[in-house]
This record gives C-alpha cells, structure tokens and sequence, in this order.
C-alpha cells in the first residue's frame, strides 16, 4: 500500500426533505452572502428552488441566484459567476444541481479570491484557497458531492479539463434520494455508468496487496450492479435510489482509492469524446470503459479475473483465467447495455472518422498517459477504433 | 434507509515514517501548547516518543507529557490530565498510542473545557466541546482515531461507559502499519476481532434495503479475515498490516453504519465482562459475539444466511436456510479460535457464577438494550450462560 493522506471533511445530510435545513447548514459553515447556482427549470418547476430560498430567508441569510449551468459546464457561466461574486461580495456558493452544477461552482469559488484567469487552476496551477461550496444533490452520479474535482470545458477549443484540490470538497452536502426520483431513465442509467466508472479508474492498479480497498471498490459496484436496474424498473423506489445515491459519493470521495496507484485515463479518452460531441459523460463512459479493458486486459489478467469473479459472479477457470476475465468484460457490456446504455460509437452519434481530431485535441504527442497500462497515442487510438 | 448525517473530518496521515510530520500537523491545526499523552513503555523503547518530540520541537511547540494509559483506561488518569491541561492552558492533545490511549485522551480534552465532573458525560450529558484531539496509532483495533467515541472506566465500581460526540472526532490521525509490527499476536488478534465487531453492531440490523452499507461491512470483515492470518503468520508482513490498520478505521468512522439501526449489545454485555475481569476489549468480544449471535439468530435467519454466504464463502442451504445461518457462526468461531481468540468463559478466566454480578452492574432492570433484538435482562443472562 502507497502512503497517502485522506481527508473528507464534509458534512453529509442524507435523507428526506433535508433540502428543508440548508439555512441552517449554510449559517453552521458561517456564509452571508449566498450564490445559488443552479442549471435548468427542473429546479424551478419542481418547487426545489423555492424551498431552498425559504429555508435561506429563514435564518436571515441574503442570497443572489446564477441559473443556466449545462452539462459539461461551460468556461462563459463560470467567468459570469466570478464577476458576480468579486460584485456582490459574495462570501458562500450553495450549488443545487448535479455534477455539472457543482464543478461549475467549485470553479466559480476557485475564481472569485483569484486575480488571474479560473482556468489557470485547470492547466495545472495549484490552488490554495476557494470560497466555502456546498451542494444540494440532484443527480447520483459526479460524486462531486464530496470530492476534491471539478471538471470545466472552455469554450476555446472545447477543451474539457480537471482541478482537483481539498479546497474544493463541499463543506455539507444534502442528499435527499427523493429528489432523484423524477430523472428520465437515461439519466439515472449515465450516473450509474458514471460512479462505477469512478471506481474502476481506480480498481485498475499495479498496486499490490490492496485487499481494504479492493472491497471497498467491489462493494461499490456490486451496489450499483443490483440497485439500479431496480431504479430503472420502478423511478420512485426511495431505497434503490438512496443506495444509488449514497454509492455514488462513496465511490469518489477516494475511501475506495487512497493508498493505490489510480489510472484516469479512460475519463480523459471520454473528455474529448464529449467535449466533441457533447454526448452525457456516463453514456460516453460506457463506450469507453470496455474497448480500455480490451486493450490493457493482458496487462494483468488475473486482476480481470478477480473483477469477473467477485463482482460479476462469474466461474473462475482455472485452467484459462484469460476466458474469465474476458467473460467479465462481456458481463461489463452486458449490464451497460441492460441499463440502456450505448457501448459503441455508432450509438453515441460519434464517427471513427473524428478520431484524429480527438487525439489532437488531447495533445498526447510523445507523452503517455494512465498508470495502469501507460498509454501511447497509438494506443489511445486503437481503444477509440475498439469502441467503434 | 433511515435519514442520516455523516461527518467525518479526521485528516489521516497514512503511511511508513509518517509520525515525523506530527509538529507539521499540529501546527496546521493550531495546536500551540500540546499535551502528548501515551501508555507504558513501548513507545519509549521504540524511540517513538522521541521522533515526536523532535518533530514537535523542530516546528517550536511547546509540550508537556502523561503517560501510564492502562488498557480498559481508567477514570482516576483522565481527572490527572484535566488537572494538567487546566494548570499548564494545554490547548491540544496528542495520543500516541492505541484505543485506550486516545479514548483517554478524549475523555481529558472534554474535561478540560468543563468545570463539572467530566463523568456526566460518560453517564449521558451532550458534549458541546472538547480541545482538539490528534492522534497517533499504534494498534490497529478500537478505531477511535476516526470515531466519535470514548470508552472510560469509573474506578468507583467499575463502571465502563461511553461518551460520542462529532467533537471527539480527531482532529489528525497519523496511522503508520511499520508501527503495529511488533504488537504480539495475541493483540493482534485482538484487534482484529475488536475491529470485526464494530462492524458486526452495525451489520446485524432490522434496517431493510442497505445494500451499500451491507456490501461496505462485508468488504471490512473480507478484508480482516484475509489479512489477520498473514499479519499473524509473519508478525513484519508491512502489506497486511497495512490492510489491517486502514480496516479498523473504516470499521468504526461509520461509513459502514450510517442509514441504518445499529445494535451495540455486545459491546456493553462485553464491557461487564472486560470491567469485571479486566480482560481485553478483543478478547471479550470473540466470547460474546457468537453467544449473542446465536441466540438472536432466529430473529432474521435470512441476514444470517448473507453474513455465512457473503462473508464466510458457506453454499446456500435453499432448502434449509437455518442451516447455512448456524454454519455461518460456526465458521465465525473457528476463525476466532484460528487467530489464538478465545470463544469461551473458562479461556477468558470468567466464571459462571459471576453472571449475576455482571448483570447487576449492567443495571438493565426492566429495561431492554440493543436494537436488532431488544435484549431483557433474561436475554443477557441467557447470552451470557451460552459463552460459558
């Protein structure tokens, strides 16, 4: 096991109608002056908002609003946020939302006690210091709930890029599992696609005898693999969702990745695709994910074994761990398509023909990239021509 | 799943050598005036002791020290350390050490900011707050150095009880496996079944639909019954104890209970034991936890069934499920007794006779305890005849 540092200071607020407390949360982690930043009407319409600025008002904290956040959060909404923020004196971000919402407030927080460009933050620049986040959960799936990311795509370019510091985990989060409920199939599908591929960057490792969060990672997903089926099947069932919904913070808070070396590649293969084309991150996961294991599967595999195994209950063969491990593979894909999700580019409305200008906008050149199996440009290539 | 709050802000410090970062840590967390608080002997022989004074005074932080923690940790050396940290305005305290340690540790941060008896705490009075608590582990077992917990025992009749508070969370954690390689085996083990049973208070629930809590229980108990053995095997095996070290704070931060009724009777049915007979928290627990088990096993038979098929590798009896559940316990104590645990009385050197001791000093009168059964008085007794 590597060393490491773990810290998840977070304070998490799970369960019905806790969206109800939130002034009382934002007063606890001492805010005045609140940004709610939000994307569309859903909010709005499902009377969410409202409820959040009563329990605001409630306890006498004034408030500001910024709506309009997209998914794969734009750089032009979170220089607009900057700006209000450095205008109003804004000392406290409330981000109701899902994943998208939240990284496009960690930047806003990033932003407003910084003089230069946001974006340096996502070209490497280290941060220090952030206004105090806190998020009311809409979405199981960024897990940016409880997490150190946030993810921007700057609209020059369509470059999709990540700042990672503990400055940006939120200092509470509300998840109530309810306001789940009301996500289209689809949606619910790419969040679960989405944690399970949190954890998978992660399982993937040259890290040995990391038994602790090797079942950390398996318990994850087993979750994942047994509730959202039953979320997809009947939308208001409050327990699949709240198991959805907890699994997702668990699976990116890193409790299921310190002490290992973690991969990543796979979701830097997916940001060109999506920064592309636009497609939902989870669902551009799903097609990523299985041509990844197909290209690195010979690296290790009895890892592929022991994740065909114990998560996918598959029958060890003992005289050939290859079919195993490939049968976890097949069982991968299997699910993904179950759930209703795409694994081929041609599904995705993505065209093999635009994979040199994804590699370019990757910008690889002679470096490489992931730790599991380090990935060439080459070998990037031939996962995206896997996935076609 | 029930409504829950988690807050977990213990930064952890994992890893090999990482007890010289102490000063560094201290001082991020404020910490001016430390009383370093600790056993016996070991970490003075070890040099521990001193790698931490050195790291202290390399960043000019003054400190005082108490040691003589005792296992089971006694009343009469929390009052000498309120005494202390009142007359020398100790504004930080520092365990090195194990459980015992840090539970005295935190019973002597709460005293210190209370003019009253720091007892009524133990005896059921909100803890409002405590001066900052870190830590520095070196046995693997009570996960106090991520929990909200304390446990105390009162000279005065030898009552042992519990105080939890959010603000007995530590503040840091230093957790080094190198340190845990020279525990013997026999403490070892101990700790393995301490950290086993914190996980099975929560695991043994009426709480329905907790998948992910379930799967994050079981992933613990995997990993302990998987590691212990080699970390007993060959005492310097740095990768087990790791795995080990790690477990027993996952065990007890309570990632794996949150959302769910949780039990706790063996935890107090065995404080009577330990309190009597002054035997280890660990060892107490491996004779009492099959006990209560099998006579609560025909509450939920099918939960048992899980823990035997999921935890202990049993074939499913469809048939008879009853018998998958008792072949489930049974395997639980071969484990125990496997890792040098004794599983009854006479090994412990308790007697039957004492049963009505034990049960006056546990005062439940009409009362029940426990929640996955609730427990009578007769129940105890019955729980206490079947570990005989």
């Amino acid at each position: 096991m590597n060393n490491f540092n773990f810290y998840s200071p977070t304070s998490f607020v799970f369960g019905k109608g806790r969206e109800t407390e939130a002034g009382k949360y934002v007063k606890r982690f001492g805010g005045t002056k609140v940004l709610i930043h939000f994307g569309g009407g859903s909010v709005l319409r499902s009377g969410l908002l409202d409820r959040v600025k009563t329990s605001l008002a409630n306890e006498n904290i004034t408030f500001t609003q910024l709506g309009g956040v997209m998914p794969n959060p734009r750089s032009g909404l979170v220089y607009e946020g900057i700006e209000l923020c450095k205008r109003e004196n804004i000392d406290f971000i409330l981000a109701v939302g899902g994943g998208s919402v939240i990284d496009s407030a960690k930047a806003i927080a990033l932003g407003a006690l910084y003089d230069g460009d946001f974006w340096d933050f996502y070209q490497g620049k280290e941060v220090e210091k952030a206004l105090p986040v806190a998020t009311i959960l809409t979405i199981s799936a960024a897990g940016s709930e409880g997490s150190t990311g946030s993810v921007i795509t700057h609209e020059t370019g369509m470059l999709k890029r990540a700042a990672n510091s503990d400055a940006l985990r939120p200092v509470f989060s509300i998840l109530n599992p309810e306001l789940t409920c009301t996500l289209p199939a689809f949606q619910t599908a790419c969040g679960a696609t989405d944690m399970m591929a949190h954890v998978l960057e992660r399982y993937f490792t040259n890290t040995k005898d990391v038994e602790i969060t090797d079942r950390l990672c398996e318990a994850v997903l087993l979750t994942v693999i047994k509730e959202a089926p039953k979320a997809l099947a009947n939308p208001n069932d409050y327990e699949a969702r709240a198991n959805i919904m907890w699994a997702g913070m668990v699976a990116h808070n890193d409790i299921c990745g310190v002490g290992r070396e973690q991969d990543w590649s796979t979701h830097q293969i997916e940001h060109e695709l999506s920064a592309l084309y636009d497609v939902a991150h989870g669902a551009g996961l799903a097609v990523m994910f299985p041509a990844w294991m197909k290209h690195v599967m010979q690296h290790d595999v009895m890892r592929f074994a022991q994740f065909a195994v114990r998560v996918w209950g598959c029958e060890m063969d003992f005289q050939n761990p290859e079919n195993t491990a490939k049968q976890g593979i097949a069982k991968f894909e299997q699910f993904l398509t179950s759930i209703g999700m795409p694994i081929r580019f041609s599904e995705l409305g993505a065209k093999a023909e635009d994979i040199p200008t994804m590699l370019k906008v990757l910008g690889l050149g002679a470096q490489t990239m992931g730790s599991f199996v380090k990935l060439t440009e080459e070998d990037v290539k031939k996962i995206y021509e896997l996935a076609v």
